[in-house]
């Protein structure tokens, strides 16, 4: 299998902890040698967007995605509609960064509801709703199914065949707008991954690839995630099947990782992504 | 919907804690009115299994399960086989607890593997092996899938519906001795839920219906579940569903609470579960 050129590899800025403003960060992952990243919206809208955009382009980056949709299901209407606004906002800026996508992590149960069904219609409603702003600015919409232990707090969308069938259901005409990113850490241990894979392929919807790891044991459900390499996920076998479904965009680093690698230089961290992405993704 | 009666439901011994020996938790749990409960291998191995089963019956319990398999992968096919005779060992007490099913956690990746479909492979060879022992012994196999979370470590099987694939499979006839122990901590969160059960349902296969909660937050992977009611699963639509895929077996409490319930006196956890068993299941 072909060693991965760190061109086509990204660095999520939540890889390095967030501890220094995104303009120091930018700098580092080009300096690096990474041909993009993928920053998050607190960090884009605490700073001047158009500054950053100029820097990206200085720097010749890719914004391989931007992180993330405000959660779509709410307990009222009022805030159901709030998220979506939140959304539309988020999306200009992604327009103005130029990125491959918007990750949407759409969301778990409102507060007090044990309504899966109901939080997932919400859902389709919201991305629904959000579908023609993305078009109208030129941006594609991800969904990203997370592991089915986020379901209650962050995504009622757990798996790749369940994001697709919201996509086919949406955009049944596929004009390119809506589409899933897979992130190997929500999805390694699918029976229907190859599957789910290949289908999305057939219809051309991945729109992200992220990788990292999976520890054993893991410590902490958000925050243990392991740097390439550490884990039981089968990278190649992974990247292989991605590849075999037609991607060929960016590959994510994308690692939570509180007591490990966030206590680390963030220097550090980059060059140990980059010998990893070269030798076992 | 109608409140369950006590006589329905069982109680694992592990949500007592197993801070006692086996013969003074039967006794505690018949005395609180359950119908059945579902013991330990390591229980019930350092006992006397022939005292236990007479115990049982003479306090007319049901065994709603006996947990659990070895786990089926290893590295090396000493080992595999190994696992197997345990198993079929473990089968030989069932038999004699009359236990409704023998509950199978099938088992993780290998030590160093990532391998998943290698693990799943050895474990349908495994159970494959296990099916004649449990016919000539009268004890029916319930394949249980596990939640995701677990994938490396316990169990390679993590959907109704993949359990049930693997029980068509290999007891494509069904003679009644493979099914699927279906855990609403282990499916809740699973888009294919209703689908899975219903397919679970014409088949014959669902052989036991275990209960708790999803806790939000959860604060350790493994021994954080709540107490039905508590947290976030919609039990009564899961019995719903059960029922109308055709269940009538028992309801059987299952709940790992390391740092809550265990450390309260096992009679107080014993009347919050009837409490909530008849109110919220």
């Amino acid at each position: 299998m072909e060693s991965l050129h760190l061109t086509r590899c990204s660095i999520n800025t939540a890889t390095l902890g967030h501890r220094e403003p995104l303009d120091v960060t930018i700098d580092r992952i080009a300096r690096a040698g990474f041909g993009g990243l993928a920053p998050w919206r607190h960090e884009v809208e605490s700073a001047d967007v158009s500054k950053i955009a100029r820097q990206i382009r200085a720097h010749e980056l890719k914004v391989s995605g931007y992180c993330r949709s405000t959660y779509f299901p709410a307990s009222t209407r009022e805030q159901r509609l709030a998220n979506i606004q939140s959304n539309v906002r988020a999306l200009n800026d992604a327009a103005e960064l130029g990125a491959e996508c918007f990750v949407m992590v759409v969301g778990g149960l409102p507060e007090a509801s044990r309504d899966l069904s109901a939080a997932r219609l919400q859902i389709q409603d919201g991305i629904g709703a959000l579908l023609e702003a993305a078009r109208r600015l030129g941006v594609r919409l991800a969904i990203e199914p997370l592991h089915p232990m986020y379901a209650s707090e962050r995504s009622v969308v757990n798996t790749i065949e369940q994001a697709n069938a919201i996509a086919r259901e949406l955009d049944p005409h596929n004009d390119g707008f809506l589409g899933v990113a897979v992130d190997v850490y929500h999805c390694w241990w699918d029976p229907a991954l190859e599957t789910g894979v290949a289908s999305l392929g057939d219809d051309k919807r991945i729109f992200a690839y992220h990788v990292s790891d999976w520890l054993v044991p893991t410590t902490d459900m958000l925050l243990d995630r392991g740097m390439m390499g550490d884990g039981v996920i089968d990278l190649q076998g992974f990247r292989r099947a991605i590849e075999k479904a037609g991607y060929a965009g960016m590959v994510e680093v994308e690692i939570f990782s509180r007591d490990n690698w966030w206590k680390l230089p963030p220097d550090q961290i980059l060059q140990t992504c980059a010998a990893r992405l070269r030798t076992v993704c």
